[in-house]
């Protein structure tokens, strides 16, 4: 069989069954599955995440080399938003060929101490290789919580699910970078921005661990895709509103009736997703404030798998939950 | 300028400038230019290395898929063993073809939870994503022992240099699996084991460390080039006696006056290199045993640079000192 019949995730279950996860002297608190590995070290709570960016994969030839070293580190510093934790120090894994210019890996670099340096990431080694395309690895190492982690695997029936800021702005702004479409200059700046330098929510995931939420995920792969490993991962079924979906007041002009399947299923938004009681979720709210909506969406469930609801109540279709990375929109 | 006129070395000290390595809060102990970087937490100290292998570079399409999972654990074995460290957690990142066998990483991964296993490692997360070439990185987070650290910046002149086991017997396997060259049976079989299946000498780091060696690193790029690292971070000339330099009766058999200059430049034997002065190596050599040979080779001083004698005492000339990722033989 090969790696694109199996998918991504087929794959992740087939090697963690073969990777040894640790015995007693390893730990753990959290292995394979979750948006970070944690484990506990002298009283601490080590996190450990890593992501990679692929030319041709994740950017095409032409992306800024500053933007590229920003989204190399945020898809990690997100991983560690979606824990509730702390990042601290960074690990980097340069395949270049050799005919890339140094300017452009200067930039690189440029972009990612840019962010390394408004989250306080120390950028303390790594490697440098040649390589046929351009591949960025980011490996960061952070600390959990004393009030403990963000799961994926504790969401609970019955709980609301919730997400910060808007969804589907990331996947607009690639859909204006790549085409002809004509918007706003205000909307295209926006969107432009959303896709290209999305921030990483570190300080919420660190008020939701101490407002007593448990259940989290960054949107990485799109909302339907990534509460649906929230499901998988604690048992439960979820309802989504689809007209409750947050999407930004210049998306939705931008974009109209189109802006809800992006917001559905574009991926790279970089919010989180959450569930908690209603009373947590206002605790939430309230220690977040208007810097950060957040926005309740729908309900977990004794059931399994995600279902959307449209305006009329009715189940939603769409054709495709998100991003599996050797079966696109599997 | 480009990448491969600049080369790996110029790239990462140009890379060190822009990337934040950290304030206060990031408690660094040793940062960017060694083996692994090091950082203190709630009184241990953390060690973080990262490698990648790339299809083409470092291994041939149709390289047998277990040993390259053993092979890229083991080069991050390898830089916590020139810490003088204990490997803990490691996370994976695997680029792949869509139309890779799935069984083909099955055995990747066998491959390298067999290390795993035996060096008591967990392999605890990771990523995976399609992409044109094969391509493993991987990120061993380790701890060091109370004793300290070793680090390639602790050479003092007037040292001896050491090293453990034998060199060349990499580079002469990879020369035996590309090439028609014909060597006796058992020969074959060590030198191929050398190359595709090195042992990382972890626990030989710890007894340095324990021995009050200071100064190390591992044997990847080759025995000249790795020294040349020491000596530029430790600020010291080296003299090497050629004819001290440890090597294989097997491949001494096998390739006569050629096995020296393999010795000097191979890379990839995983050996350690060590430098203190003789009581402190003749306390390690009792330590270690017959297990592990400890060769002296040479000695520091107070120059730059490293000067190869040869039988006659006389300078001797290689043609590049080793490998550099973007300048071979540089």
């Amino acid at each position: 069989m090969k790696v694109s019949e199996l998918g991504e995730f087929g794959l992740i279950d087939l090697l963690a069954k073969i990777a040894p996860q640790g015995g007693p002297e390893h730990h753990m608190v959290v292995g394979i599955g979750d948006d970070a590995a944690a484990w506990q070290s002298d009283g601490s709570t080590v996190l450990a995440t890593t992501d990679a960016m692929v030319e041709g994969v994740h950017f095409a030839t032409g992306t800024s080399w500053w933007e590229l070293g920003w989204k190399a580190l945020v898809v990690n510093l997100s991983d560690i938003a979606a824990m509730g934790g702390v990042p601290g120090h960074a690990l980097v894994n340069l395949s270049l060929p050799g005919n890339t210019e140094v300017d452009d890996v200067t930039q690189l670099y440029r972009g990612m101490a840019e962010l390394a340096n408004q989250q306080k990431v120390a950028v303390v080694g790594g490697n440098i290789t040649s390589a046929p395309v351009v591949m960025i690895t980011v490996t960061v190492i952070g600390r959990g919580l004393k009030e403990g982690l963000l799961r994926r695997s504790a969401a609970a029936p019955g709980d609301r699910i919730a997400v910060t800021g808007y969804l589907g702005s990331a996947a607009a702004g690639l859909k204006l970078s790549t085409g002809s479409l004509k918007v706003a200059p205000q909307a295209a700046a926006y969107l432009k921005k959303a896709h290209l330098q999305p921030q990483p929510r570190i300080s919420e995931g660190q008020v939701l661990v101490k407002q007593e939420v448990r259940a989290a995920i960054d949107i990485s792969d799109g909302l339907v895709a990534d509460l649906g490993h929230v499901c998988a991962a604690s048992k439960v079924g979820a309802i989504v509103r689809a007209n409750a979906v947050p999407i930004h007041p210049q998306m939705r002009k931008a974009f109209g009736e189109a802006a809800l399947k992006m917001a559905l299923t574009g991926g790279e938004d970089y919010e989180l997703l959450f569930t908690a009681g209603e009373q947590v979720i206002e605790k939430v709210k309230a220690a977040l404030g208007a810097d950060c909506p957040v926005t309740v969406i729908g309900e977990t469930t004794g059931g399994t798998g995600v279902v959307l609801l449209g305006e009329d109540g009715k189940p939603y279709h769409i054709d495709g939950p998100g991003w599996d990375h050797f079966r696109k929109g599997g």
